[in-house]
C-alpha cells in the first residue's frame, strides 16, 4: 500500500500564543470597568430562563461594532446603528424570546422605549445605550419585560465570572450551553505613567445555534477589553477579527435578521494611556488577540450548531486566491450532503468533490487532493485506497477535519461548521410552536 | 378583520395548454422512432433492480444537450460532450449504481468501451453512442455490467410505454418513483407532400432524488421528439425549456458531477418535413410544449427531492429585475430554516423574511408583502393576523406555495423545491454504507 503524506496546512493552531496571550476566567467581565448581568425578564414561554442581558461599561468608551447586511435587519439594529454613529457608548441591553424584527415603526418604539429604562436606570444619557434582540421575527416586542427585568439587572450588576455567565445564558435560544471566552497578555503601552508592561484582558460571550451564516456582519456577541483604544482602532481590530472568526462560522447558510457584534474598550488597563492606533506597536498583537478570542468563540458556534454532533474544520489550500479558497470552504461546508455524511460517519470524499467543483471556482480535478479526518483519500482527483475501519474509529472524535488542495496556486481559506441531524430537523420542525 | 388580497401571480397555470398541447401516454417511447428498455445489469447491491436504461433513434438523428458546470465533472459527461461535437447521435446508455467520476482516465477507458458494446449490438458507429451515470463517486465503474446488461437491453428493445417505464425505473438512485412525461399535439409543418398539420409527441423521463440544484446544466434526462428540428432550433428549445425547469428545482443546493440533459429529435413524424429552425412559425409552440414536458418532470423532481413530504413553489414577483427575483426566490427555496419548518407544518414566515433579505438583493423591507400557503401573512413588512387552525389545515396538502413581492419593479421568478426531513438526513446519513 502506497504511503500518502497528508496535505500541509498554513494555518497557526493557536494565534494567542504567538502573541503571549493565555486563557483567563471572567468571560465578557475578564476586562476591567466592565460590569454584566442576566436576569428573568419573561420574553420566553419557560419562566426559569435567563432572557435579558445587561452589560455596562464603567465609562462611556469607544465601542466598535459590526451588524447583519440582512435586509430585513431588525428594529434594534437599526436603533444600535444609529447610536454609535460617534462611536461611543455606556451599556448595551440584549433580550432573547423575541428578535423584533419585522415589526416596523412599532419595533422601533419598543427598542427605544428600552434603552429609555436602562439609561434611566443608569443615570446616563439615552444615545449611550445600545440594544440587541434575538428570537422569534414578525411579532411584537412586549416592553413590559424591560419594564420588569431592567432594573433587577441594574441593580445587581456585577464585575464578577458568575454575572458574566449569568449574561452570557440570558441570549441562549437554541444554544445547548452558553459560550464565552478570554484572555489575558501583556502589551507595551505609553502614557502619564511612561512605558508600561501593562496587563490587559479580552473577553466576550456569543450567541450561536441556528440562523447563523457567513455574509453578515455576525451574530449576537459582546466582547469588551481593558485595554485603552481608539475608536478606530477597536473598528479595524474587530473588523479584521470578525472576518476571521464569525464569517468563517456556517451552520445551516441563514443569516440572521439581528446579527450585532459589539467590542466595548474600557482603557481601565492603563487609564492615562496613550490609546492604541492602528500605527501602535502593540495594535498587531492586540488584533492577534482578539481574533484568536473570537476564533474561540465561533469554534464553540460551529460545535454547538443546532442538532451538532461534531465541530467540522473544513481547510482550502493551495487556491489560486483567497476569494476562490473560500467560495470552496465555504461550498463544502454548506452542502447538506457531506454534513448528512458525516453524521452518518461515512467516508464519502466524493461529496467533498462535487461540492467543491459546484461553486464556480475553475480549478483541474486531476490536481486535486483530499484528506479526511486527516487520511488522504484522494490523490490528483482519484480514489486511494482507505482502511474503513480506522476511519469509523476516526469518526468517534468530537472534532472532524475536511481538507483539499486545489493545486492552482498558494492561497487558504479555513471555515467551520457542523454536521447536519435529525436533531436539527426536529429543533426547527417546531421551533415557532 | 381586515381583509388582504393574496398576491398576483403572473405564472402561466400550464404552457402546454395554450398551445394546444395535451398529456399522453408512453414517456420516452411516446416519440415516434424511439425505443427503449431498461434491464438489470448488476450494477447495485440489489441485484433485483433495474440499472441500465438503453435508448435508441431509428436513425441517427439530430441531438441537442446541455451538461453539468461542476468541475469535477464526471468520465461519461467528457464523452458524450465530445460525442455530440456534430449534433447528431443514434442512442444514449444510462446506468445507476456508480457515477464514473473521480475515475480518471480508467474511468474515461470504461465509459468508451460501454459505447463500444452498444455500438456493436446495434451495428452503428460507436460515435453515434452517449453515455451517461449516476450512483457513487470515486469508485471505478466495471465494465462487466455493461457487457452483461447491454446485449440483453439491445435484443429486447421495444417502442412501447412500458419498455420507457423500465428505462426510467433503471436511473432511478435515492428516487421513490420513476419520474415521466409526455406530451401529443399538432404543428403545421411543410414539406414533401406540402403544408401538413402533423401530430408530434414530446416524451422523456428523469433521474432526481439528491444532488439536486441550479447552476448546472441539468440532472439525469432524456427527452425525445418525433417533430423535425435542426440541431440548433434543438439546441435552442432545450436550453430554453431546462432554464425555466430543472434549472428552477433545488432539492438540497448540491450540484452534481454527472447532470446531463438529452434531446432525440427524430423526425418521424414527417419524415420529408423541411425541419424546424428558430425562425419556423412552429418553433415557439414546440418550445412551449417542450418546456411543458420539462416543468412536469421538474416538478416530479422536487415532489420526490430525498425524504420530501411537500412539494412547494416559491414565487417572487415584483423584483427589480430577473436576476434579483431568482437569487430571492433560491435563497428561500434553499433555506434550512424554511424548509425544516415546512416540514413542521409551522407558518413562519419570518424565516421567509430572512431568506429573502440575505442574499445581497436590495428591497426595502416595509414594501415587502408575504403569501404563506395561498394566504396573506405579511404586508408592508409587517405581520398581519392569520388563522392558525387555518394554516395547519392546509399544511395538509402535498403541493404548498410561498409568494414574496418585493415591491421593487415588476420581474418575477418561479422554483420548486421541497421540505427538509428526518428521512433526509436518514438517506443521506448511510448513502454509500
Amino acid at each position: 500500500m502506497t504511503e500518502y503524506k497528508p496535505i500541509e496546512l498554513p494555518f497557526e493552531s493557536d494565534p494567542a500564543l504567538l502573541v503571549g496571550f493565555s486563557s483567563c476566567e471572567g468571560g465578557v467581565c475578564a476586562a476591567r470597568g466592565i460590569q454584566a448581568q442576566g436576569v428573568q425578564a419573561g420574553f420566553r414561554h419557560n419562566p426559569e430562563r435567563l432572557d435579558l442581558a445587561l452589560v455596562v461599561a464603567q465609562n462611556s468608551c469607544p465601542v466598535a461594532a459590526t451588524f447583519t447586511q440582512n435586509r430585513f435587519c431588525a428594529a434594534p439594529v437599526q436603533l444600535s446603528k444609529t447610536r454609535l454613529e460617534d462611536g461611543f457608548a455606556r451599556a448595551v441591553v440584549l433580550n432573547s424570546g423575541n428578535a423584533n424584527a419585522a415589526t416596523g415603526e412599532q419595533g422601533l418604539i419598543s427598542a427605544t422605549k428600552s434603552c429609555q429604562i436602562v439609561a434611566h436606570e443608569l443615570g446616563c444619557p439615552e444615545n449611550e445605550v445600545l440594544i440587541a434582540s434575538t428570537g422569534v421575527i414578525g411579532v411584537q416586542l412586549p416592553t413590559e419585560g424591560f419594564e420588569r427585568g431592567i432594573p433587577v439587572a441594574a441593580a445587581t450588576l456585577e464585575a464578577s465570572a458568575e454575572a458574566a455567565h449569568n449574561a452570557a445564558c440570558a441570549v441562549m435560544t437554541t444554544d445547548t450551553y452558553p459560550k464565552e471566552a478570554a484572555l489575558v497578555g501583556t502589551l507595551v503601552l505609553d502614557g502619564a505613567q511612561g512605558l508600561q508592561e501593562t496587563l490587559i484582558h479580552i473577553g466576550g460571550f456569543v450567541k450561536g445555534s441556528g440562523m447563523i451564516s457567513p455574509n453578515m456582519a455576525t451574530m449576537l456577541a459582546v466582547l469588551s477589553t481593558d485595554a485603552p483604544l481608539t475608536h478606530k482602532a477597536a473598528t479595524a481590530a474587530l473588523r479584521r477579527a470578525v472576518n476571521a472568526s464569525f464569517n468563517k462560522v456556517t451552520v445551516d447558510s441563514d443569516t440572521s435578521t439581528n446579527d450585532s457584534c459589539f467590542l466595548f474598550a474600557t482603557g481601565a488597563a492603563y487609564p492615562e494611556a496613550t490609546p492604541i492606533t492602528e500605527e501602535h506597536p502593540a495594535f498587531d498583537a492586540f488584533s492577534a488577540a482578539l481574533e484568536s478570542v473570537c476564533q474561540m468563540l465561533a469554534r464553540q458556534i460551529a460545535a454547538d450548531g443546532e442538532g451538532a454532533t461534531k465541530l467540522v474544520t473544513v481547510d482550502v489550500v493551495n487556491a489560486l486566491n483567497e476569494d476562490d479558497a473560500e467560495r470552496v470552504a465555504f461550498s463544502i461546508a454548506n452542502s447538506p450532503l457531506v454534513k448528512t455524511a458525516i453524521f452518518g460517519h461515512d467516508a464519502n470524499w466524493g461529496r467533498v468533490a462535487a461540492a467543491a467543483g459546484k461553486c464556480g471556482v475553475a480549478f483541474d480535478q486531476s490536481q486535486v487532493d483530499i484528506d479526511l479526518l486527516g487520511v488522504p483519500v484522494c490523490r490528483a482527483g482519484l480514489a486511494i485506497e482507505m482502511d474503513e475501519d480506522d476511519m469509523l474509529k476516526r469518526f468517534e472524535q468530537d472534532e472532524l477535519s475536511i481538507a483539499i488542495s486545489l493545486g492552482m496556486g498558494s492561497a487558504h481559506a479555513r471555515v467551520w461548521t457542523c454536521d447536519l441531524t435529525h436533531e436539527y430537523v426536529t429543533i426547527n420542525g417546531d421551533y415557532r410552536t
